[in-house]
């Protein structure tokens, strides 16, 4: 791809605020649509959320889990999607939250971040529990091909802050120390902003000064999971404009199936956050 | 499925010992094949291995992150092998390492652990990443379709320290806690032994007597990456036979592409393996 990860979010963001749209096709939400939960339902969940956020969203973000139920045929959903997406120029992000020792996450960079890949995305979602070190297969590809690596560091679920708040050996909380060390990857390790980490809007702001990242931020519980977009505000305070996505999934799918509700709930979540960041 | 998985793990052991080979085709092991690393490079490596497996190991592993970067496709070859496994009975572990919040780990329970989906395995592997609480639907799923989950606790890589090390409020590490958790949910949550964890050989033992998880151990890390047959001995000293899998990945397949060498080295190290654990 031709520019940085970092400038497409900027470009984005400049047209459309920070909204990014969560496709979460799970089985609850294809039944509640009145769709046979198969991968029929699926789809016309996935495209027609997709539909949705095409010209209000800056972003959407897949949740694989969803797809990855149905195997192979659910995969095959996956990529029409993201090739629909990619074709509406939405910035495309993959829920995936992939992590595992350094070889096997070539595999994974190649899964995810590679051009030529029928799962390339724009950026990717993954786990530090092997340690940020292991990641550095899935970092420097999208630094190389121009994408990004959102890395888990403090997850917007309660269960989370059991390891999250662990303390490390440098004396800080697990989600600081990964925040810490992203920010260095970015700063000293030449990944000149591909990283980017993952701060929910539910739980207390890490003691970390998250306009000193040095890559892109994508926070998600808001809506459904109980975060209002002033406590976003709070949040990102400081943070720069055009480097931060807040995923509003739930809240936005519990409007369907009807198009027209769908499309209004976005642009109700584009508006409200238009006002806390305008 | 009519028995637990503890029940299909202690039958496999006492036929074929503890050894679970690992099929992890990368690119570098197609390439070293002199295979083009395409999905039909791909399914010669991942096919070639687990005949090799059949009838000598207990089960095999299959590493996801491989086949997922041929997106479907390679999701198609993956269904195909799991088939091919099951049919040869040997146990099938996805190496997958999902986690998520536990909304969207339905969604994983639904891939991995669903008796009609086409990924369906004996056991994946979990992380948690977001606190083992997250992985209910998984864990709950496995014990309800007598399958099993293998909850990430030390994993194999030197990088893993820097979150599994962490301690946490109970003033015990990540690792330790996170086998507790697992320990717990065996014995008073209901799971009766569908909670399983992976502890590498590489790392050192945690302070934890394994032989109290109530559920079955996945142990990496023996081979390439470095760990002896007898530093696994001393670390599983106490813990049942029957009760655990002792995985081998690169130092097999780097015997191939000859059928003949591959199947070879599979018999040697389920026979020093024998040895350790008569």
């Amino acid at each position: 791809m031709a520019d940085s990860f970092a400038t497409r979010l900027s470009d984005r963001v400049d047209r459309h605020g920070p909204l990014c749209v969560g496709i979460d096709p799970s089985g609850a939400v294809v039944r509640q649509w009145e769709r046979a939960d198969d991968v029929e339902g699926l789809e016309y969940v996935a495209q027609s959320t997709l539909e949705a956020a095409v010209d209000t969203a800056a972003a959407v973000k897949v949740q694989v889990a969803f797809f990855e139920r149905f195997g192979s045929s659910g995969y095959r959903v996956l990529e029409r999607v993201l090739s629909e997406a990619h074709s509406a120029s939405l910035l495309v992000i993959a829920d995936a939250k992939r992590g595992d020792v350094g070889s096997s996450n070539v595999g994974y960079a190649e899964a995810w971040l590679a051009d030529r890949s029928p799962l390339a995305v724009d950026a990717v979602t993954a786990s530090p529990f092997l340690g940020v070190g292991s990641l550095a297969p899935l970092l420097s590809q999208a630094h190389q091909t121009g994408r990004a690596v959102f890395v888990l560091a403090a997850t917007s679920n309660d269960e989370g802050r059991a390891v999250q708040g662990a303390i490390t050996d440098d004396g800080v909380p697990v989600e600081v120390s990964v925040l810490r060390a992203v920010a260095t990857l970015n700063e000293r390790g030449g990944l000149a902003g591909a990283g980017g980490a993952v701060v929910g809007a539910t739980r207390a702001r890490p003691a970390f000064d998250l306009s000193q990242l040095g890559g892109p931020l994508l926070v998600p519980g808001v809506g459904a999971q109980g975060a209002t977009v002033e406590r976003v505000e709070r949040l990102l305070r400081g943070v720069p404009r055009g480097t931060f996505l807040v995923n509003v999934g739930r809240a936005i799918l519990e409007r369907g199936p009807l198009r027209l509700e769908l499309r209004d709930a976005v642009r109700r979540w584009r508006d409200d956050l238009a006002e806390v960041f305008p």
